[in-house]
């Protein structure tokens, strides 16, 4: 059985790699073409969608989840019309593959260029929500990279009808039909050995909980590129305009609790905590979200006769996603710095002030991969930063940091012209 | 014992933690005094160094290793006033941090620049040769990482003296010592913790022969640059100018064979075999290299009364590293471009033709790091490339592919400045 399925993913893996090396050198027209007929496939088979999703809704796994991830879990019509909707978006984006990143003449007449070409293979493993199987098809196709899918095992029928829409898709554009493959079971093993086949597949990207990344980490062979979590943190400074700083953490912490670039820690400067707290905790308090404080935040609030749970060490370090947020008060802008350094996750902090030299130390300082100032951390996000579409967030520190689109699902390789060159 | 190897391999893993957060801002003031110092301790410090090493050449781990590799671990005069050189020589090298890659302006007033910093904590797992030590410390240094290095036993009292003078050095330029840290151990257990400890260390780049660099990439949760192999092709076209190909062909074998980029393999269009193989075979013979071949050389080289040895299937995907050349007569481009995309490590293959049509489809099909058009495979190099220094050439398709230099060292973060600005 095990080894039945170790030649089921190697096989996988093998079409995929001569897949890529096809869809490296595709031109544009014919990958869009393959999304285009993709997002008239996806309208007119909202039925076959329909019907895959509910025996999904139907089986074990669905039931034993939670009614939010349920909710994640379902497909209707106005959702498989956004589905559509989502594929022609990318169809309009450039195609990122082919352009001269560098260029030089060397001394010995050697022209050498840096060009942007895809990675190759790359496996995304994932759970639930069945809109993430289109995404990641689609933006793998335009960067020019070949895709195996691995999706959970709550969305297997709905993911088994989309991936067939896309094989059809790919073949009426003259594409290899291996170009995106789904993994035609949800066992575990096939993950494993999925993860070991470094000589085929070249990148893999999982999307979901902590729990699913870190075992990715843990058990691949192949570069993986993740984002663990986002605990983002808000510092009001001394020099805040207290209304802007008001304004930004309300709408890093409410706008979208369960985002990861969500707020989840108030840093306060000592010497504007008792104007600045009593306000921003009865605003936060009136969206229902939860506040858990230092001894400091905790006694400006008292009096405010403002409710506040004191806060353990590890919600200083806490992902909540929920409304829920941890405050501290701080002494100084190098302890804010420090606080952050060593308790966010690196993906998203913000520093709201008046004070420039402040600002940019802050922004020097902050190892984190996208750093604010007097802006809410809420627009990490590869749309909000021009990208037109995006495969995820990388909070680690190769490759790619920060939002990731197409580009970022490119390399480079080097063409090297010369006229007999040998080296002396 | 090995919980005491988990907590020293830990404190240093903090230490070079914090460090990194220190040297990030630094100016390149400070760090090109740290390596001018250090050029002029090495230089002062020949008989210390000489003392060290010959502790090592005594040991038992030097004396059990081939002749070529204790010349490899051996320090003398020159090879010390060489290595104080090579630190010099990165003293004028531009320094990589703080170029402004990018920098938009969204509709909503944000200002987003991706700005280029070092990637934080970089270890390097390495075997032998000492001035790898120097090498990957001064890298490091130069681009703002802070660098664990773990050394070979065979060399450890050299790796230790070595070490002492960077930090005197980095001391004397007031730079936080642990900017550069020697694993103080050569047990194999603290290398296997060291390689989990994916909250402080953001890289891990494994030098040295390919069992050491799969340990690494099989037992790393931390990100990995790394280079498994060369094996790379020489592709004489039916359209090739022959005395050209020769040339190519015998500088990319005999210039240097045990480095990663020298041929291993030559492929010859069936057109010009004839022509070609029994001048090259000649040639190639008369500086001692044994041919491995198909029964279509053999054929041809028969009657020219050469030597040849038939191929085995593993030879033609084999880094021979030696005095060896693996050839085969292939019947078309299309036949070439296949057989390297299949036997080849993706590292550097070249093309000889006067037909550009042929090779401008060498050049997008191939899929390898470096593809070359009538120049030797030897260039691929980070001094042949002009960036002065080199790291290491990775096979990988994440983050860099090919010589990595100091830019190579670097990842991004995004600067984004508002004014109040929130998501709706």
């Amino acid at each position: 059985m095990s080894a039945d399925l170790d030649e089921l993913v190697l096989s996988l893996a093998q079409r995929a790699r001569a897949a890529a090396l096809v869809l490296a050198n595709a031109p544009r027209t014919k990958k869009d073409l393959a999304l285009s007929k993709l997002a008239d496939l996806i309208d007119a088979s909202a039925a076959t969608l329909l019907e895959a999703n509910a025996r999904d809704l139907a089986g074990p796994e669905a039931q034993a989840v939670s009614a939010a991830a349920r909710d994640r879990l379902t497909l209707n019509v106005g959702r498989i019309q956004h589905l559509a909707a989502s594929v022609r978006e990318v169809v309009v984006l450039p195609d990122p593959v082919g352009e001269v990143l560098e260029e030089t003449r060397r001394p010995n007449g050697l022209l050498i260029r840096k060009v942007r070409v895809p990675i190759g293979v790359i496996a995304i493993i994932y759970e639930a929500r069945p809109n993430v199987t289109i995404d990641c098809a689609i933006l793998c196709l335009k960067s020019g990279n070949a895709s195996i899918l691995r999706g959970g095992k709550e969305s297997f029928h709905t993911n088994t009808a989309l991936a067939a829409l896309i094989t059809q898709a790919l073949v009426a554009a003259g594409l290899p039909a291996d170009a995106v493959q789904l993994v035609p079971t949800t066992d575990r093993a096939a993950l494993n050995s999925l993860l070991k086949l470094d000589s085929y597949i070249h990148c893999v990207i999982p999307r979901g909980g902590e729990s699913l990344i870190r075992f990715v980490a843990q058990n691949s062979t192949i570069p993986v590129i993740k984002h663990y979590k986002g605990v983002c943190f808000v510092y009001v400074d001394r020099a805040a305009d207290l209304a802007m700083a008001e304004a930004i953490t309300l709408n890093a912490k409410v706008q979208r609790p369960s985002a990861c670039n969500a707020a989840e820690q108030l840093l306060v400067h000592r010497d504007v905590a008792a104007k600045f707290l009593p306000s921003v905790a009865r605003a936060l308090a009136a969206k229902q979200v939860q506040l858990r404080t230092d001894a400091a935040t905790a006694a400006i609030l008292a009096p405010a006769q403002i409710a506040t749970t004191p806060a353990t060490t590890e919600d200083y370090a806490t992902e909540f996603l929920d409304y829920v947020i941890a405050v501290r008060v701080v002494d100084s802008l190098e302890a804010a710095i420090g606080t952050i350094n060593r308790d966010s996750s690196n993906h998203s902090d913000a520093i709201v002030t008046a004070d420039e030299a402040a600002a940019r130390r802050f922004l020097a300082e902050v190892d984190s991969a996208t750093v604010y100032w007097n802006a809410s951390t809420r627009f990490t996000d590869g749309y909000e930063f021009g990208y037109g579409a995006e495969i995820g967030i990388s909070t680690d520190r190769l490759h790619a940091r920060g939002p990731m689109g197409l580009r970022e699902l490119c390399i480079y390789k080097f063409l090297i012209e010369g006229t007999g060159q040998v080296r002396s």
